[in-house]
């Protein structure tokens, strides 16, 4: 990696990291074809947090490209999006799992999920969610239909691939590596991410 | 309208109504080309909530069609989207307009908003929500590009469109009369809204 911190984020589990406005963070895909769900919430206020939906307004744009800011539910720029070395897929629709998703896969017993790998990485530092925002899905690929529809395919992904973000605020990053190996979109077998927070 | 009971929502503002699981309930555009912002809460719980993130995730659609299940962020069915008479556009990926909308467009000194309409509509019901939900844009057409561009187009619906659904459970229904007249999607002039309650 270039001159930083690196914190790898374990198969199945989340990792979360302060951020100070004018760093840069990447989510990097180690062994490749692996989902990142990404949540950003700003510092001084818990609940303040990245919207993907008052992204797609601000931005005019289902997902996200080289240069485009991600606001919050507030409306207010928290990351941008500065380079991007992977294919180029990263959903926006797609809310995180969570055990009810798993149960109506027909899951008995419970799973790991992202929505309680965020609970779980904010926790360790002290903080909570109201509730969980739907994330950015770095990696995800999902390519809209022409008739709307939406396939979940596996993660394109290469050993290495990085996406990298520019805070615009002060704020804590939350990376899971999806548990998903239900569905295709980690290719079956949900593999580790590294966040890497630059200066 | 057939027979029921309808309540207007003036130009501008919204208003809630109590629907209970079997009952159907339409949103009518009554003089065309109006976009109305649809939110519904389970009755049980104020904080369950229609999710057009958890809707996308279990019909695998941008849009709504005919047939289809809207489900809560529990992803628990809430409503089933049984007839419209419309041509067919209504958004699932755009946030409610707020004052935070208004203020990028330039406005000083404070606008009507769905946010600001859907929380005085559930007041009046001694309700209130803990955050805004992503509505459910009926008639709000959005045509996705190619290139996953997301132009704003005024709204399509004639005089007299309705779009109606199902509840799977007990929930209150608020439609906001979308107060946007600085972008083209109602026409430059919000006109006001039906919303039928049905046996």
């Amino acid at each position: 990696m270039r001159s930083g911190k690196r914190t790898i984020v374990p198969a199945r589990e989340a990792r979360a990291v302060r951020v100070t406005a004018g760093q840069r963070v990447s989510v990097v895909d180690l062994e490749g074809g692996q989902v990142g769900d990404v949540f950003a919430f700003v510092s001084t206020s818990a609940s303040e947090h990245l919207s993907a939906a008052h992204t797609r307004a601000a931005t005019n744009r289902l997902f996200p490209e080289v240069g485009q800011q991600f606001v919050t539910d507030r409306r207010r720029p928290i990351l941008t999006l500065v380079s991007d070395t992977s294919p180029g897929w990263h959903d926006m629709l797609i809310p995180a799992c969570d055990q009810a998703r798993y149960a109506a896969l027909g899951v008995k017993g419970g799973h790991a999920s992202c929505a309680d790998n965020l609970d779980r990485a904010l926790a360790a530092m002290g903080l909570s969610a109201a509730f969980t925002p739907q994330p950015v899905n770095v990696f995800m690929r999902i390519p809209v239909q022409d008739d709307g529809r939406l396939p979940w395919l596996p993660a394109a992904g290469r050993p290495g691939d990085a996406i990298t973000f520019r805070a615009e605020t002060d704020c804590v990053v939350v990376v899971s590596a999806c548990p998903q190996d239900l569905v295709e979109i980690n290719g079956g077998e949900p593999t580790s991410l590294a966040i890497d927070v630059l200066p």
